[in-house]
C-alpha cells in the first residue's frame, strides 16, 4: 500500500475531510478543504540529484525521483505543509538501501570518499528536522540510508528475555515476529507503525509505559552501531558499574555518531491481567497532586495519563479532568495494586463511576483489536492521520511535550498555555491549547501539550515558527526540558543548546570529530 | 575517633583476633595472629613530598605525614595488606581539603600550573586502585582532594521527593540530615559508612535495591561537576529525551573528567510497611529458577537476595541455599506482593519453614537499629571489618562481582568455581569459594563471589594477584561483566578494555582531552 509522500502514512487512511470538518466545526465553525499538490507535479518539479550515484552502491542505491522526495523530510507540521504545497526541495540526490552491514559500510565509505552527508533513515517520522538532508561545509550532497531491509528479530533467549532484533524493523513488523512466541517489546510510541526501532534508540524514544521504563533506553541490553570509524558493540549484560554506560551514549545519538544496525533488546511475555480505572476530577490540581501521589507510591502503573479538561473534551473520553489508570502483567491479578491507587485518587476528590475493571485473560485466544485498549490505541495512533486532516482543512494542530519537577509543574502549566494561547490568539485571531501527562516520575511529570488555530493559507509556516517559538521558550523558562521523547534534531536546537552543560556540548563533539573525522554523518542535528 | 591508617573504618571497631581465629577454625585450623607496623615506624618511613603546597593552597592543604598516608590508597585487599606491612609508599604530595567549589577550582588551577595530578578522594573506599595517586607523563607530584568538607544537605523539596546535597558527604551524616525531615536516599552499599554521595556517583555504586534502582545512577535527578574546562551543570528533570543524557557520562567517570561537588538526588520517605520472608532450597539449579521467576515477575522486591550453601553456611544464615525475599513501602502494607514471590518461590521446590513476616511501623517510635534487618545490616557493614581480621590472621578473604545473563549464568558459576578453587589449590593449598546474588533483573543476575585462602607471609601480594587474574579471566570468558559494582580504576583495567566497546573507548578518550587537556586528573584511571 503506497505511503502517502508529504502526509502520514498510509494514503488511503487518511480520514473523510467531511468527517474531520465536523469534529472541528464546534471549534473553528465551518472550514474549507484543500487538496494537496499531485505527485506527478510535485516530482516532476524536483532538481535534479547533485551529485551521481556513486559506482559502489548502483546495486542497493537509487536517485528516482519519488525515492528521493519520500526521504526528503519527517512529518513535523512544517515538513508537512511544504510537502503539500507539492515542495521536495530538501530531497537526498540518492537513497541507499543497504541490505547489511557491508553494504552500510560501503555507503559510508562512499559518504567519505564524495564528501555526501550521510543520513540515517528510519520510518522517517521525525518531527524534529532529524532526517532531513541538509549539507554541512564541503559537503558535495547527500545520501539518505534506509535501513528498512533489516527488519527481522534474528534470535530471541527466552530464559533471559532478550531478542536480538535489527535496526531497521517497523513496529508492526517487530511485534509480529516477537508475537509469534509470545512476546513483546511493549513500546508503543504515536509513530508505531512507522518508525524503527534503530529510530527509538536513536531518538529515545517514550512509549508504553507511563511510569519506570518510560525510554527506549531501558530496553536496551546491548547496542550495535557502525561508526566510520570503526564497530561499536556492547556486552549482552543486565547491568555494569564498569565506567560510564556506553549503550546511553547511543541512545539520543540521533545518527550523528553511527548507524545503529542490531540490539538486544528486554523483551516480555504478553500480559494477561490487567486492571484499570478512570477517575475523574472537577478540579485539575487535585488530579495533578493525585497523580503525584500515584507515581510516588511504588505501585508504578503502565498507565498513569492524566487528560486535563479541555483535552479530554476534545477526545472525546470526558468532560472534566480524568486520570486514566491501568496496570498489566503476565504473572499475577493486580487487583490490590490497583484498590491502592483508586484510593489515592479517591482520597484528592476523584470519582471512578465506572468502577474498577478487571480482566484474566489466561484462557482467552484472542484476536488482537478485539477490545478497550485496542480501541484507544487504534485512536491513538491514528492521531497523526487526523493531524493531516485538519492540515488540509486549513487548520494548524500540533503537539509539543516535556518534562519538569512537580514543584515547577504549576507555574510552568501556567506560564505554557499563557503563553500558547496568546501566540495563538495573535497569529491565529484564537484557538485551543490542551495539556495531558504521557508519563510521570516520582520527581516530576511528563506534560504533552496539543494546540489548535486556524492557518492562513500560505502562512502556516511562519505562523507555525512562532508558536513554536513561544512554545519552546516557554518550557525552557520554566525549567522544563525542550523534549521528554520527540528528539532534539534540528528544530529543538536552540533550547537544547541552552539546556544541556557546555562541558557535555565539548565532550560530545570530541566524540563526533573522533568517530566521525569527516563529519559526514547527520550535519546540524545535535551537535555542530 | 581515629581511622585505621592501613585497614577498614575505625581502629577501634577491629573485631578481637581470638574471635576471628574462633570462627576461622573449621575451615582453617589454627592460625596465629600478626600485628600491622605501628604507625609512626610507617610515618617516620614515609619519603618527603616530591613537590612543596602551593601558596594558594596554604590555607587548605598540608603536607604532614599522617594526612598524607591516610590517602594513600583505597581499601582493597592488596592495599590493606601494603598498609599493614607499613608501606604507604604511594601517598600524595598533599592533601588539598577544599571547602568550597572555589578552593576546588584553585586546586585544579594549581595542578594544572604545577603539573601535578589531581586525586579526587571521597572516603578512600576504593577497591580498585581508583584514588591511589600514580603519576602521569610529565607530572611532578600529586595532590589527593579530600572532598569531606563538602558534607551537607542543602535543600529538600518535599512535592518533587529531592534533594540537593554536597558531594564529599559521608553515608551516615547523609542519612541523618534526610531523616531529620523523614526522607532516606536508601542507599546503601557496604561502603556506607566510608565512602560519600561523589564517590557512589563517580564509580555507579550499588546500593540498597535488589532489583530495579539498583545503582546510583537512577537516583541522580541533576549533577554539579567542576571540570578543568568549566562547570557541568545538568538541568532538574525527571527525564528527558534531548540528546544523550548527560548524567550518565558522569556517573562511572571516576574522577577522569572532573569532580563531582553537588547533586539533586531522588529521595523516598522512611518505609513503614515491610514484608519478608526467607525460602530454604535443596537444589542450588532449583534456588537459581526460582530467583529468575521473582526477578521476571514484575513485583519488584527491594531485597532478592539469594546465598548458595557454602554463603549461608560462611555467614550463619543457614545450611543450605537460602532466598531472602523483602518488600518495603512508604505507602501500602505488601502482603500480596510477598505471597505472589512466595508462591513462586515455593513452585520452584523451595521451603519457607519459618513463614511471611508483615510488619506495620506507622504507630511505632522506632529506635534504628531495633530489628532483625538493622541487625543484618551491622553484620553486612562489618564484614570489612572480619576481613582485616582474617588478614592478621594470615587468610586471604577477598569478593568479586559480576553480571551476566541468566543463560550465560549456569556456566559462568561453573566455570569462576572451578578456576577460583583450582587457583586457590595452587596458590594457597586450598581454600573456600562462596556465592551469593546481590542484584537481580529480567534478564540476568549480579553473581557476587567471595574467597578465602591461606597467605603465605611476605607472599600475599603475589597470591592475590593470581588469585585476581583467575577471577577477571574466568568472568570476561563466561560473558560477564569484570564489574557490576565496584569500578575499573586500576585494577579492572586488562578486562574493562576488552569489554567496552573500542569506538566508546575513543569517545571517552577524545572528552577526557577535551574537558581535561592538561591530563591531571586520576591519571591511569579507566582510560589513558
Amino acid at each position: 500500500m503506497p505511503r502517502s509522500l508529504w502526509g502520514w502514512g498510509l494514503t488511503e487512511r487518511r480520514p473523510a475531510l467531511d468527517t474531520v470538518a465536523a469534529r472541528a466545526l464546534p471549534l473553528f465553525g465551518a472550514l474549507t478543504p484543500e487538496e494537496p499538490v499531485p505527485d506527478e507535479v510535485a516530482l516532476a518539479a524536483l532538481q535534479a540529484p547533485r551529485v551521481p550515484v556513486p559506482a559502489d552502491l548502483a546495486g542497493f542505491a537509487s536517485a528516482a525521483a519519488h525515492e528521493r522526495a519520500s526521504h526528503a523530510r519527517g512529518k513535523a507540521y512544517p515538513d508537512r505543509v511544504r510537502g503539500f504545497q507539492g515542495d521536495h526541495g530538501s530531497a537526498p540526490d540518492l537513497v541507499a538501501r543497504p541490505r547489511d552491514e557491508a553494504e552500510l559500510l560501503r555507503v559510508l565509505a562512499a559518504c567519505e570518499a564524495h564528501k555526501l552527508a550521510a543520513i540515517p533513515f528510519g520510518g522517517g517520522s521525525s518531527v524534529v528536522g532529524g532526517v532531513e538532508p541538509r549539507l554541512g561545509p564541503g559537503h558535495n550532497g547527500a545520501v539518505s540510508i534506509d535501513l528498512a531491509a533489516l527488519d527481522r528479530v534474528l534470535e530471541i533467549d527466552d530464559v533471559s528475555r532478550s531478542a536480538r532484533i535489527q535496526g531497521g524493523v517497523f513496529g508492526p513488523a517487530l511485534e509480529q515476529q516477537l508475537g509469534a512466541q509470545g512476546y513483546s517489546l511493549r513500546h508503543f510510541p504515536q509513530s508505531f507503525e512507522f518508525s524503527t526501532l534503530g529510530g527509538w534508540i536513536a531518538t529515545r524514544a517514550g512509549g508504553h509505559y507511563a511510569t519506570l521504563h518510560t525510554h527506549i533506553d531501558d530496553l536496551v541490553q546491548s547496542v550495535r552501531m557502525l561508526t566510520p570509524r570503526g564497530l561499536w558493540q556492547s556486552a549482552r549484560l543486565p547491568a555494569s558499574g564498569a565506567g560510564p554506560d556506553p549503550n546511553r551514549l547511543v541512545c539520543g545519538s540521533e545518527g550523528v555518531l553511527g548507524v545503529i544496525t542490531e540490539a538486544w533488546m528486554r523483551i516480555v511475555p504478553r500480559p494477561v491481567y490487567r486492571a484499570s480505572a478512570s477517575v475523574h476530577f472537577a478540579d485539575f490540581d487535585a488530579a495533578v497532586a493525585a497523580t503525584r501521589e500515584v507515581a510516588q507510591s511504588g505501585l508504578h502503573p503502565a498507565n498513569c495519563r492524566l487528560l486535563d479538561a479541555r483535552e479530554a473534551m476534545i477526545t472525546g473520553v470526558a468532560a472534566d479532568n480524568v486520570l486514566l489508570l491501568g496496570f498489566e502483567s503476565a504473572d499475577h491479578p493486580l487487583g490490590p495494586w490497583l484498590e491502592r491507587a483508586l484510593a489515592i485518587a479517591i482520597g484528592h476528590g476523584g470519582s471512578c463511576p465506572r468502577g474498577p475493571r478487571l480482566r484474566d485473560d489466561r484462557d482467552k485466544a484472542r484476536a488482537p483489536g478485539d477490545d478497550a485498549a485496542e480501541s484507544w490505541r487504534k485512536t491513538f495512533l491514528d492521531g497523526p492521520y487526523l493531524q493531516d486532516g485538519l492540515l488540509c482543512l486549513g487548520i494548524i494542530a500540533d503537539t509539543f511535550e516535556t518534562a519538569c519537577t512537580w514543584t515547577a509543574f504549576p507555574e510552568l502549566f501556567r506560564a505554557v498555555t499563557a503563553a500558547m494561547n496568546d501566540t495563538l490568539q495573535r497569529v491565529c485571531g484564537g484557538g485551543v491549547v490542551s495539556c495531558r501527562f504521557t508519563h510521570v516520575y516520582p520527581d516530576g511529570p511528563a506534560p504533552y501539550f496539543t494546540f489548535l488555530g486556524r492557518a492562513r493559507r500560505g502562512a502556516e509556516l511562519e505562523q507555525w515558527a512562532e508558536l513554536k517559538q513561544a512554545a519552546g521558550d516557554a518550557l525552557s523558562a520554566a525549567g522544563g526540558t525542550i523534549t521528554h521523547h520527540h528528539a532534539v534534531g534540528r528544530t529543538h536546537r536552540p533550547w537544547y543548546d541552552r539546556e544541556r552543560p557546555e562541558p557535555f556540548a565539548q565532550a560530545l563533539r570530541a566524540a563526533k570529530r573522533t568517530l566521525d573525522p569527516a563529519a559526514i554523518l547527520n550535519p546540524g542535528v545535535l551537535i555542530d
